[in-house]
């Protein structure tokens, strides 16, 4: 059995210190054969939190104020390290979550990519959302004051990683990198699905921590028994704001936690969605539409990563007609040759088998077609399902989502059917309608009520795959997430953890370097409310 | 008995209808006199409310989408309708508030500018938050597909009025003209103390939106037995958010019922605030210090409006020096001479007897000085009471807001005292530094504790008198408000009501106006994360 120990502690680290955990111990599973890996974790006893939150608020003022340049080279330090140690990084991530090596390797290319992304909008400046409304002296019949807005981080985050993304929505991902961004220290609660992948990225964070001589309470990385270690860390008091994704039921206990404080803070969670495609007749029958491919696209989509994406289609109104019916037999043939893939976790192995027995024990749902087992542990067949409309409409469990590589297909008959299903939808991350020529009505009555289910709508595109850019929204109503004001992927993810501040009647000397008239920071700004670029004044 | 009951109605609008209200009556009352105004409002049963808020969910769609034009025009009908009735509205104010009339004339241009500012936010579009991503079909490995950002608004939404306002935190206040320029229809529910001075702006609302042809659902006004009504309407499955100003019981009351719904929504409650000021011994002594003056401008703002503003300065720090003693000498010489102003309710006036009582017989607060009782009913005495520094970090109780006109001087020694006092303070809607060139470094070692504190703070100016405008924070942390990453004043507060949507490679016939290549709206855009006004491309 390879296990990879050698540089492995199996502790905590607290504040730039390795440090041994009193509440038990874990490992690492291998999922593909249900062995454990060495080293054994020590799991945090609830009294050890402290010493990392007070730390992370200490580091606070420090690590808020550093200057663009250096914040963003810090960023780009984690990076470099995360890319210096990619190799052992990746070994140890397939070893403890089955995932494939190319799909890891894009994780850490995502995970490196995100974090200059943000280094890049630190060097810009714009996340400081700096507003000037200079004094008014001649103003009749009150002269107006001078003031200034910018926006400041809300002090330490807790993160809580995924099972799904070992790198890029684990402990150096999107939340981290946001957090760190917007200047707010992070204690990081590492999913114990793969307790060494977070070890070395915690590393490679600390190190840079480290390097650029902060505060070493800038970043703490704990292990613990998830729901007890997680209450305490959104309870403790010097914690300002939460990020996590995983499980609704984990996601919605935070939330309770978090508004039941004596100060309540944000939790931003990203929960559950079953990304529903919405399949246009013109989309089978158009010019040039190709039903065999449009089938294959959308059984990658639900199968990649063995389904284990929050964006999976899982999903899919088929139009009941002669081409829709071709659709249907083209997936049902094409899944025969898809193979499980191992899943991250005995665990959620047998949530998904449970989910697809309850869903297949529901009124009107036939299953139409299954791939084969995989030859590893833990690697299901991906399987599809089908119902009629009035059965989707008429039970809600048809729109639970079960994580892993499945999906349904309602058949419906007209635009009404759709919209009727529309309505009926819980939030989602995603909606996409794929659509020939002939659809472009029916899809403009079908969007204003997606705009109100979603945080992205595609058009002829799949879900999967969520690009990391500057529009991006990985966000939605709830349960989707639970706060569809947020996306956690793109730069926007920063706002999450920012908080306005104005300044009224300031002396230069006392304001910060993001408002004063000299600008040394080259801030684009908004100037009595006009949009100013720093190349303009 | 001067009352004005020609062109009042006594019941609630909704969705355009003047409807009666099943569940008992209440009136105005003029707090000069203790005597009630006629009409009788009649009450809406709880069962009545769901008029209101399906209209107004059936009018979303369609008000969302206006174009820019035409929602700026809307917004200033509004405020032409209310200047058009303004000397109507001041009347019936005047009785139902007991405030001077130039405080109210002050407050309807203040309320119109309001409507006027956020006309011409909507007019530039930088609401809207467009970003784009474009295609890059060359990308290695994955071309990357075009994706498109605009802020959205998030649905109905339930305002609550504040008493001490009754225009501009009130029917067409900053919350009801920051949603409507969202695209939020608004269900209005109107305090009690003024419900005349409520039905005369939502008649003005009323008729724009009949002038404009908009669905009629887009704004009602609601009276109701507050608790009741309140909660209903905080629960009810079609509100979407919730903008309330008021006390401290009433908002925490809204936020748990709607952290308690099975779709919890954001309620952005201002609540309470003492808002500290710091006089720094410099700003005593220093050259052309006037003790006298100083001690006139901090009553004048203790004082005005008979202390019923959120800004009011309820907590002063004075240094323990000779220069200290001569401020408060100065402040308990010139109190005598403020006499008392009628006050807002008598519940209020019978809350701030109590307040001040519980605070003089706190230990070590003494009395230092008291005005002169008003001739009107409900008008008492302005005071300043003193504690040293050990009696105000010992006992939470001196940090009560006490809402009128009062004030609390807390004498300390030194820096020290003061960073103690500040970490000690709960969350403020303001602090304010009076200081000296002198006090530059002390000022800036207190600083990075009171951004933690408030959302806006002053040097050498005094917190009442909130400017309206793109740079102002009204808001600030936990209790001062429910959310600290918004303000209820200014532009910045549109964004509570609205959220993120991102279109993912969507044709052009699909894309809303302001996501369109051709730019119809003329929108400054985020492109590929570089600001671009709408002159550059």
């Amino acid at each position: 059995m390879p296990t990879q120990s050698a540089n492995l502690r199996g502790q905590s680290l607290i504040a730039g210190e390795p440090t041994f955990g009193e509440a038990g111990e874990t490992t690492g599973w291998n999922p593909s054969t249900n062995e454990s890996l060495s080293p054994t974790y020590s799991l945090l006893a609830i009294e050890q939190l402290g010493a990392a939150t007070e730390a992370a608020a200490e580091s606070f003022t420090s690590f808020r104020s550093l200057d663009p340049t250096t914040r963003a080279n810090f960023l780009e330090q984690i990076a470099q390290n995360l890319t210096d140690s990619s190799e052992t990084i990746i070994e140890r991530a397939k070893l403890e979550t089955g995932l494939p090596e190319s799909r890891l390797r894009g994780e850490i290319s995502r995970t490196t990519g995100q974090l200059s992304l943000f280094a890049r909008l630190v060097r810009s400046g714009d996340h400081h959302g700096v507003r000037i409304d200079p004094e008014r002296s001649e103003r009749d019949p009150r002269p107006r004051t001078d003031i200034r807005q910018r926006k400041i981080p809300v002090g330490p985050v807790a993160i809580f990683g995924a099972s799904n993304f070992p790198l890029a929505f684990s402990t150096a991902g999107g939340d981290t990198a946001a957090a760190l961004a917007a200047g707010c220290p992070v204690v990081f609660k590492a999913h114990n699905a793969h307790p060494g992948t977070s070890e070395l990225v915690g590393n490679g964070i600390m190190e840079a921590v480290k390097k650029f001589e902060l505060h070493p309470g800038v970043f703490s990385l704990v292990f613990g028994v998830g729901t007890e270690i997680g209450q305490a860390l959104v309870s403790d008091p010097n914690i300002a704001a939460v990020g996590f994704t995983g499980s609704r039921s984990g996601g919605l206990a935070l939330l309770k936690t978090a508004s039941e404080r004596p100060i309540p803070i944000p939790v931003y969670a990203e929960m559950s969605s079953i990304n529903p495609v919405y399949i246009f007749q013109g989309a089978l029958r158009d010019d040039k539409s190709d039903i065999k491919a449009l089938a294959n696209t959308y059984l990658s989509s639900v199968t990649g990563s063995s389904g284990q994406l929050c964006t999976q289609p899982g999903l899919v109104f088929v139009p009941s007609t002669t081409e829709g019916d071709e659709f249907v037999e083209a997936v049902a043939n094409a899944i025969e040759h898809h193979e499980g893939q191992t899943m991250l976790t005995s665990d959620i192995h047998n949530a998904w088998l449970n989910g697809i027995h309850t869903l297949a024990t529901q009124e009107g749902v036939v299953e139409i077609g299954r791939g084969e087992t995989g030859t590893t542990q833990n690697s299901p067949a991906p399987t599809v399902f089908q119902a009629s409309i009035d059965a989707f409409l008429s039970n809600p469990v048809l729109q639970s989502e079960i994580f892993g590589a499945v999906s349904l297909m309602v058949r419906y008959k007209d635009i009404h059917d759709l919209l009727r299903a529309s309505q009926a939808l819980e939030g989602q991350l995603t909606t996409t309608l794929r659509i020939g020529k002939s659809d472009l009505e029916g899809a403009s009555h079908l969007l204003p009520i997606l705009e109100q289910k979603a945080g992205r709508l595609l058009v002829n595109d799949w879900p999967t795959g969520v690009e990391v850019g500057h529009a991006m929204v990985h966000g939605g109503p709830f349960t989707a997430t639970s706060d569809p004001r947020s996306t956690s992927v793109g730069t926007l993810a920063i706002e999450r953890f920012l908080r306005p501040v104005a300044y009224q009647n300031f002396p230069q000397e006392l304001l910060p370097a993001s408002l004063k008239n000299d600008n040394p920071w080259q801030l684009n700004r908004l100037i009595d409310g006009v949009v100013t670029k720093v190349d303009e004044k």
